[in-house]
């Protein structure tokens, strides 16, 4: 890992360990740098043969992310097209090549994860998240588009049919004990506990045979990832939508109370968006 | 709304939201009229500019539905297939078109939801149950016959083998609190609590822009709705079950102890199936 | 049931209920003799009319069963091709003949089922698991090798891809209760009380009429089970990975520590994998 990054702190390789930590002020939003360095981080990956394990976090303990930078969707586009193919331009398809990573990938939650947040969290290998403070959602459908970048796939075999459709189109908050319910996260677990039970679990992985686990992470992924396909049909649906005048008349309303600054409106954006 | 409706109570559409009640008397149960109104009301959905969300719920606090009226089959079924074509004359294939609307649906459950009325809740988007007393069953095979209208294929997706199997081959009583953990239902909220938590859901949903409500929900409709196909072999076979001794028989013994009546025999329909 | 059993209890069937108690100590390793019996079972029970509902468990309160014989792979292999055709020589392709048989299976699990032993419990119908005392896990990727015998086929459908990839990638031990949470078990009940639920469950559903529980699980298996190519592949990948230098190493050094013995090793086999 010789690379510098400017939104992701990224330290040595541990015992096949790497920790990787978002730090892109003031809300961890994804913009065009933190998606540059996040298709860096996968091509180093790719080539890495120390790295058995990544454990991705945020440095603010407020927003693991908070959502897209709405300013700058066609910026982190183009970035994102980076690590693909011109029909892999999305964040959805820079999410899912995360996915297929040999590497194993655990997602350590605090704070909010919405909306690609949230899908970059679903794109991991497993999510476990600190029940005092973590918020997930998916508020696409409260601002007129759906997710676009896996979070139908994912929370539609996660969650079933149900609760899939009461959180996509609620587009509503929800806290770590009803997404350890719900089978968002692998489990809510007791913030103070949470670095610990990540740690020991990170370091079991990265100490087993390689081939083993490797093989088996590929099994597991032709079972439950979603195709490709369907990726992209779903970020051409958010690309659609996410410049229509709905979604640039109730994105206007809430730049005006607040949107993309730290505050209260994108502390309790789920409630905020029932009342627009 | 213009339609006057004779076993259901359809109040006109507020702020994008339709309110749905069973009122059947004595039991909910399914037969030929209930049907109709629900013929009409899918047909009057699907022209309707006006509504985003429908709450079904029902009159009876002891009964969302309790199943079919084992004595009018045939009238039923005859009523269902107006929805669609000769090889659709099911109620499988009647609540898979309640699924397929553009309008989003909630079921809210008190009492007892078994068999047909189980899976018109399963063909709902989502369910909320009150804690205190909704219950949930597919009491069809101890009966003699399998659930015919959905249920296996939405319970095989929501519950898991394993569960899928004990909750429908065991055939008994699923209090709410169960139902929740196994994934029947959405939550189980405390009944005092339910009426305010269906409306400010529903509300909300609907306040949302249309376009991308619509699109979501086919989407996921794609990712999780059975083919219609599995539907129709499922009613087959209840079709071919329900008219066999075994279920006549059974059906007769059960009538004696006052099945389809207020009492006993039905609120406890779960358990007295195993002592038959 | 005339056949004399050597690793198994089998008593004459009582109102359509089969109980079959593994006994083959010290730890029910799953070896020669217990396979060669589990054939001559499933081969019975396919004939067999008066049997409608197996339920299986363990003689040892500690280990339901603690993992495959590894000093015995290749003769327990070749006892499970007795079940099927030379390529479907797998302890895999096995328990998926047991999922396959008409007669409803059920698993009550005490003490420890790791490895195939997990997928045994996998292959049957409904797990019921003794809240204090019972554990599961899928140590192989430990060792280093996939599971081999369904166990990734059926974690992924009924786990989903993050906690799949959590508790086999991870290799530990799972706790009733936990493994009532993921859906490995369907419920965790109390020790005191799981003798008395298992027994009314499966007699219940030996009362029911014949042809409607045969027939909805088969429609159910179809929705639900792996199929066979899928577990073969699995079983492949297993035989060739445990032959493995990386298997053997770590193999001897459990072996010198207690493996395959009664004692703190194998007591504790999920967490000591972790410091190997």
């Amino acid at each position: 890992m010789t690379q510098t990054y400017r939104r992701l702190r990224v330290a040595p390789s541990d015992e096949g360990v790497l920790s990787v930590v978002i730090d892109a002020p003031p809300l961890n939003l994804i913009g065009p740098e933190l998606v540059r360095d996040l298709v860096t981080l996968l091509g180093e990956l790719e080539a890495d043969q120390d790295t058995r394990v990544m454990v991705l976090e945020s440095a603010d303990p407020e927003y693991f992310v908070a959502h897209v930078d709405l300013t700058k969707v066609a910026e982190y586009t183009a970035e994102a097209a980076k690590a693909g193919g011109p029909e892999d331009a999305s964040l959805g398809m820079l999410w899912h090549q995360l996915s297929d990573l040999p590497v194993v990938t655990i997602a350590k939650l605090r704070g909010r994860a919405r909306g690609a947040g949230s899908e970059l969290a679903l794109a991991c290998d497993m999510r476990f998240a600190a029940r005092e403070n973590a918020v997930l959602g998916q508020p696409e459908v409260g601002f007129g588009a759906p997710p676009g970048a896996g979070g139908v796939q994912h929370l539609a075999r996660l969650l079933g049919r149900g609760r899939a459709l009461e959180v996509i189109l609620g587009a509503g908050d929800v806290d770590a004990e009803l997404a350890e319910r719900y089978g968002w996260v692998n489990r809510a677990l007791a913030d103070a506990e949470l670095d610990g039970f990540v740690a020991r679990l990170a370091r079991r992985i990265a100490s087993f045979p390689a081939e083993a686990v490797r093989s088996t992470k590929q099994v597991l992924n032709g079972l439950t990832l979603p195709g490709a396909d369907a990726v992209r049909a779903d970020a051409r649906r958010f690309q659609q939508l996410v410049g229509s005048e709905a979604v640039k008349a109730r994105a206007a309303r809430l730049f005006a109370q607040g949107l993309q600054t730290r505050g209260p409106l994108e502390h309790d954006l789920g409630d905020r968006l029932g009342s627009l």
